[in-house]
């Protein structure tokens, strides 16, 4: 006889992503399915200097239990990094250090998510944005995107029908769409989360993987400019994709009441992030070392883009229709079945996975009406000679019989 | 306008004890409130070692994210420490590593409890597991303990009066009770959990922690002798208090079907534990420096509690009474009002962090029928000399008019 689980299970499944993980083991494959940055752009030497001086420096705050909210010094540098990118008046009170950027949506998940309440996200968004809120019970609504991000006047005519607990947006870059909200968007969202006091979480791992111009302000320094946004914004970072995803260190940025709440949970969740990694990380930012970092990663990043964009149009031609992304890991591409050409990503995945090449089929990012002519591509983790290699394992495998 | 937040927070508060350590800030106090290990007793050479180790072995492990189940190497060390404990049949797959063994507890708590389902705790416990239960909607009831652990007779009665989801039970050095179930005790709880199919979570941070002699085996080793419990049963440990809390690295075993479960929740929750923390206490397990370390810790605590024991008996008398522990860091004890001295532990402590000491009133550690005459003394962070002067500042505040 089975323990009898809780009725949240019921409604969420292990990701069918993480099963197209354990394909990917197979020797030679090329894979564009992951969802990480490259390991090996990682600061290593730096990371390795900046733990020596914590546990030199103070081994007690390296070593013991820490303030739910976070270790001081971290925090006083992430406000600071907040701060030098236009969100002057971001301070170390208002942020919690957090288990990576997911935990900060899993205590607003438990903070806001009643069993039934409404949550609208982007079609598509990430996948584990979508488990998390149903697994605090909610029904997960889809808004849909084009290549300047959500569609507001939709999103807008969705808030009214459904007066959704929050709507979560990856405004920047985004997983899996690659796509940029406009600066006139952000505004336009704001507006409307004011207007009809519904809380946005503006989640924002990307943002700093920019190729050449550094994207639209975020949403968090932009909500200066729109009376009331403020108090209804949470902002999600992460150094997962800049520093180290090793360390787990994210951080969350919410109004006071609901910050409280969020410390609160996170008290039950997992007591303090590691103290251990928070006082490594502080170090490395003392020390000033992630401009240079983030250089590196952004022309590496840029160039391996451009490589796999520049090798997808010679290779499929009109078969796939994509936007080029200006940052982040991703490319978001349809295929358009030109020529009678193969329209199903899934079909078209699994030909490639037997020809040694592997992407992610677009179909489970989307929280309702999938598509499934969608896929996503990430260029963080493969050289140019392998990305050359793998569209071209790719094109044989669309015009396989 | 405030943000509507979820149902769950209506029945949670942050805790009475968090608000007390505020005070202990004050210049000169001593302090018998904490609840965590002597961080003075990291073993920092060694844990510098390893992190350098663990960079240099293999910096992409400890510096890229990792399977949400934990890092493959620091699981079989994890395995082998239970092994080495009577736990001879677990294996790296039957455990998750978490992060702390608080995030084990929120998992377990996310997969079984819906609202409105009862939770079984004991009658005093940890006070971030009720917080952590109610926060899953859980009814927590309290079954009362005495000084050999939970009365199992009133366990049972409880179990078949109210059907719960589950019993949570710290069986070894109990925080706050410093009690121990006896092996009869154990074996009779694994029956009655096997015989009525409750899931009893065993939460054993401190089993390691004893004086002289090791406690009775822990329930999960016991567990092969009562046919039918395996499949019930629940271990959280930590490394938090035997090698450091900074690390914040706990670890979770459970039946298949609830593992999985609790695997899939985590990855929603933080998708994997720092795998710098990882491959850091990894190398440590791998160095064997881990025995030594236990055996200092041990010595450090047993003259510890000897002298706080000694000191209350010698201050106090029969104002107090309690039973001296034999391993953890805690001692229970209760103000009798004998003489006509106060039995309010409350507005003893409130005299007493005036005169410049300080401990945790008991009341907050009982989910119902609160004792205020109870209180916690942890033994763990003040030297031989503090403890004196804290006893006498005790003392004189009791005598207090």
């Amino acid at each position: 006889m089975s323990l009898h689980f809780a009725n949240r299970l019921n409604q969420v499944e292990t990701s069918a992503i993480r099963e197209l993980f354990k394909l990917l083991g197979k020797p030679g494959i090329i894979s564009f399915a992951g969802g990480f940055p490259d390991v090996t752009l990682c600061d290593a030497p730096g990371i390795t200097e900046a733990v020596n001086a914590a546990l030199k420096a103070d081994p007690a705050a390296a070593l013991a239990y820490g303030a739910t909210e976070g270790y001081g010094p971290l925090r006083e540098q992430l406000a600071a990094f907040m701060q030098a990118k236009g969100c002057t008046d971001v301070s170390a009170d208002q942020l919690v250090v957090t288990t990576g950027s997911q935990q900060g949506m899993d205590l607003l998940a438990k903070c806001m998510i009643s069993p039934g309440d409404k949550v609208i996200v982007e079609g598509p968004t990430f996948l584990a944005a979508i488990q998390c809120f149903r697994l605090y019970g909610a029904e997960v609504i889809s808004a849909p995107i084009d290549s300047d991000g959500v569609d507001v006047d939709a999103l807008e005519r969705l808030v009214d029908e459904h007066q959704p607990k929050l709507i979560y947006l990856i405004p920047t870059f985004g997983n899996p769409s690659g796509a940029t909200l406009t600066l006139e968007r952000r505004k336009r969202v704001l507006a409307l989360a004011a207007r009809t006091r519904t809380l946005v979480i503006e989640d924002d791992p990307y943002g700093d993987l920019y190729f050449d111009t550094p994207p639209p302000a975020s949403m968090l320094a932009l909500s200066r400019e729109v009376p009331g946004s403020r108090e209804v914004l949470a902002h999600c970072g992460s150094l997962s994709k800049i520093l180290s995803a090793g360390l787990r260190l994210g951080w969350l940025i919410a109004p006071p009441e609901l910050l409280a709440r969020t410390i609160m949970c996170k008290q039950f969740s997992d007591a303090n992030t590691s103290t251990f990694a928070q006082a490594t990380a502080a170090q490395y930012l003392a020390a000033g070392r992630l401009p240079d970092t983030l250089a590196k990663v952004r022309s590496v990043y840029a160039q391996r883009a451009q490589t796999l964009c520049s090798a997808l149009e010679d290779g499929l031609g009109q078969a796939l229709s994509f936007v080029p992304p200006q940052g982040g890991l991703f490319v978001w591409a349809r295929l358009t079945g030109a020529d009678g050409a193969l329209q199903d990503a899934g079909e078209w995945n699994r030909r490639c996975v037997e020809r040694g090449v592997a992407f992610v089929p677009g179909a489970p990012f989307f929280a309702a009406q999938a598509d499934p002519a969608t896929l996503r591509l990430s260029f963080a983790t493969a050289d140019v000679e392998k990305i050359f290699e793998g569209v071209a394992r790719m094109t044989a495998a669309l015009l396989q019989r």
